[in-house]
């Protein structure tokens, strides 16, 4: 009404209106790309969609359609905002493998996803400036929640045993130090997306104990845990701290992601303000997906399914890993991931992944650019390959293809200068000043989108 | 990590750490009631559930069972954050039924509900302190998404016409006088929730009008707009401005609100900002419930459907009025709503809605009382009657007892003075002055949860 006149009045006539939180956001670069990865001669080592066609997929239709014809009158109507309470106790059974073993249903939230659990918590929790710690890399998701809460993530290093602690108390002096208010450590210690990488047994120890020490809040994001190859599900932070530790789980990656149920596991005072919060959101979560969730825990053999699906992602990853043993070019590096869906690959140096996506593309593989999953522009020689959706043999060729683009990158770069020694841990840091923020924090995440991303 | 000691560290140890927007969420003081409100017992004309039982939900059943088991591939898998171009597509062809003929798939976003619409549409265009205009009375679920916006509202009145376009330019020419920062216009032009009034032609007209004179954007939130009772679909106020109107839509009433369905039109630069944030929000929307509404669309007779949905609610609608007409006290006056699902009952003068509601449960009748409905604590005198869900013997007995708890309350308030000839529109002006807010603007919105409202 009384604002200065639109600059682009032709291309927005909005432009001046737009709250404060969307300045940050902005379409992907490499969208354009990603229309060209989904044809069918391009293997794509880039998106997370999980394997969903190894379900008994007639049972779960008929299980589902039952539900409708049966249960019309609460699988189609509104439900309560927290969810459905029978779904809550099963997701209680569900965070007991992990150890999780004195959580109450009425302190679980059902969500759309984890994600939007992760929204939830960043609503509740942070204000414009506050300051959020994150494994560098981190889930890109998650650095579009903390840019759209204008928050300030600050990267912690991580190593091929997850997070670093003593990178974690570094970080936490220099918060202090600047008088910053640091409103939690967001940390994914399964099979981490994109790192591959998981937080050993110490550090988690260490952690929580650091965690003690600082007051610190810990957001705990797991939708991997249960997705170990080699061995039982590793004891959850949640598990050993009840009131410091806001646990986020998902249906995604161990049943199905297109019915969108996660959770969020929070102390009765948060779980409180959650609701309040998902209620202003989307009223309540889905009927029929909550009790399609139920009735799949209670009447099918979720456990078998959840080791069916994890020979297949192990089959996937040991044809991941042994080609690129095999084909890689002196001085690329990657991570040797035990569960979950992703590797983390190291280009030899003076290689940028994301300058390198357009040649990828042209030779038919695609992958994510590690820049993504930073907030502050790190991450230029990294890519992110998940394995879990292609079969093995196009696995194998899309590592093969990708060996190459590498090889020819490399003939073209006269900078090449010798095999780089570099490891994960070496590189976690900032390697590219880029000249925005305060010792290593920065507010607008990475523009890359996490929907071409996830 | 350096904020002051919490202040009641048994009852919150966080208390001192969320984030400011969350300071105005509390609790609903009736939501005990309500747990009573759903024993059998007890007519309750609170909730605004649809009456799902009158779809034909074996063969929803079937369909939804055969998308699941013929095309899990594509209903159990992420989907992409705008929604299913399929679905978008059919939405155009619903929106078309209200004249809006001009509206492309790619302008529409797939939300969770059009509740998810409402707080997308708010997080792009609010920052705190901005001023959002609603009618008075307004639907309590948007009050609850602009109170997390951290929005002032500022009530417009209506009467049996709709929003009064006098009043929208006199709250205009207010804001600007006092430098406020006018954010958008949300109304529900058809069939209002709580009011029950539908915006007449004329004054379409001229509210689209003022806002094209006072370059005011316009969210038209329209759930209710195919469930008129005697005559074709009022034309959109987005049929009337591509620009300047967002729409926002849902299945929830015309189909299932158990699936969570709704969506946004919006131009183009406003729906990207919209993918963005849902991007943050949600990922997607989840895949199984959009190819339900969308194969529903496609296959079964859904326009005979909501003519079967319009005859069981006018029935509805009729037994409300009939049994108001024949049983209430003098003093008693209320909407006639020719659509929809709600009559707006402002009681004699001096009784109170929300006071006399434990009586009311007592006597095993509910409503929702008039104050949830405005941001200033205005609305004492109403209250909401939802006559969609129970069938008309139910709701006969429902306003025999509210006439005898109504006539127990006249009995009781010796303040009783006579009949009250106030009408609709001279009730909806501030008439409790609250002591908050600037002019008639107000921060959080009333306390009392829309999850017990809806
Ligand atoms: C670490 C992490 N957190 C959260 C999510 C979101 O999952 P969803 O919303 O499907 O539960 C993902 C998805 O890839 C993820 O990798
Ligand atoms: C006016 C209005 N808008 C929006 C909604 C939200 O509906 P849904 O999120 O189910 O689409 C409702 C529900 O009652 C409503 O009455």
């Amino acid at each position: 009404m009384h604002h200065p006149a639109p600059r682009h009045p032709r291309l927005d006539p909005l432009a001046d209106r737009y709250a404060a939180r969307t300045h940050g956001m902005k379409a992907s670069e490499i969208r354009a790309l990603f229309s060209v990865v989904s044809r069918p001669e391009v293997v794509s080592l880039a998106g997370g969609m999980p394997a969903v066609t190894a379900l008994p997929l007639d049972a779960v239709g008929s299980m589902i359609g039952e539900l409708v014809s049966g249960m019309g009158a609460q699988t189609l109507q509104y439900g309560s905002g927290q969810g459905d309470p029978r779904l809550r106790e099963r997701i209680c059974d569900v965070m007991a493998l992990e150890g999780i073993t004195d959580a109450s249903p009425s302190e679980v939230v059902v969500t759309v996803g984890s994600q939007q659990g992760l929204d939830l918590v960043t609503r509740v929790f942070v204000d414009p400036g506050d300051v959020v710690l994150a494994e560098g890399p981190s889930y890109v998701g998650a650095l579009g929640v903390f840019q759209a809460a204008e928050a300030r993530v600050k990267h912690v290093p991580m190593d091929d045993d997850g997070l670093i602690p003593e990178a974690l108390e570094q970080a936490l002096i220099e918060c202090r130090a600047a008088g910053d208010r640091v409103k939690f450590l967001y940390t994914v210690p399964n099979y981490h997306n994109p790192a591959g990488v998981t937080l050993s047994e110490p550090r988690r120890q260490a952690v929580m104990e650091i965690a003690d020490r600082y007051d610190l809040l810990v957001i705990e994001d797991n939708p991997y845990g249960l997705l170990g190859f080699d061995r039982e599900p590793m004891r959850a932070l949640r598990a050993r701290d009840d009131r410091r530790v806001i646990y986020l789980g998902s249906f995604s990656k161990t049943f199905s992601p297109g019915l969108r149920v996660g959770w969020v596991l929070a102390p009765l005072a948060v779980r409180e303000k959650l609701v309040l919060a998902t209620e202003a959101q989307v009223l309540c979560p889905p009927s029929l997906t909550q009790y399609a969730v139920a009735r799949y825990l209670d009447t099918q053999p979720w456990r078998e399914q959840i080791k069916h699906f994890v020979e297949l992602y192990r089959e996937r990853r040991d044809a991941t890993l042994e080609s690129l043993e095999a084909l890689m070019p002196a001085g690329t590096t990657w991570t040797r991931p035990d569960g979950g869906f992703y590797v983390w690959l190291k280009l030899p140096h003076g290689l940028d992944a994301k300058l390198m996506q357009p040649r990828a593309v042209n030779a038919h593989v695609a992958y994510v650019p590690g820049i993504g999953f930073y907030a502050d522009g790190a991450g230029q020689e990294y890519m992110r390959l998940s394995y879990c959706y292609p079969e093995p043999d196009q696995i194998r060729e899309g590592v093969r293809r990708l060996a190459r683009v590498i090889e020819a990158e490399l003939d073209l770069h006269s900078t090449f200068d010798g095999v780089d020694t570099g490891t994960f841990r070496a590189v976690s840091g900032p390697q590219s000043p880029t000249g925005r923020g305060v010792e290593g924090i920065v507010g607008p995440a990475n523009s890359d989108r996490y929907e071409d991303l996830r």
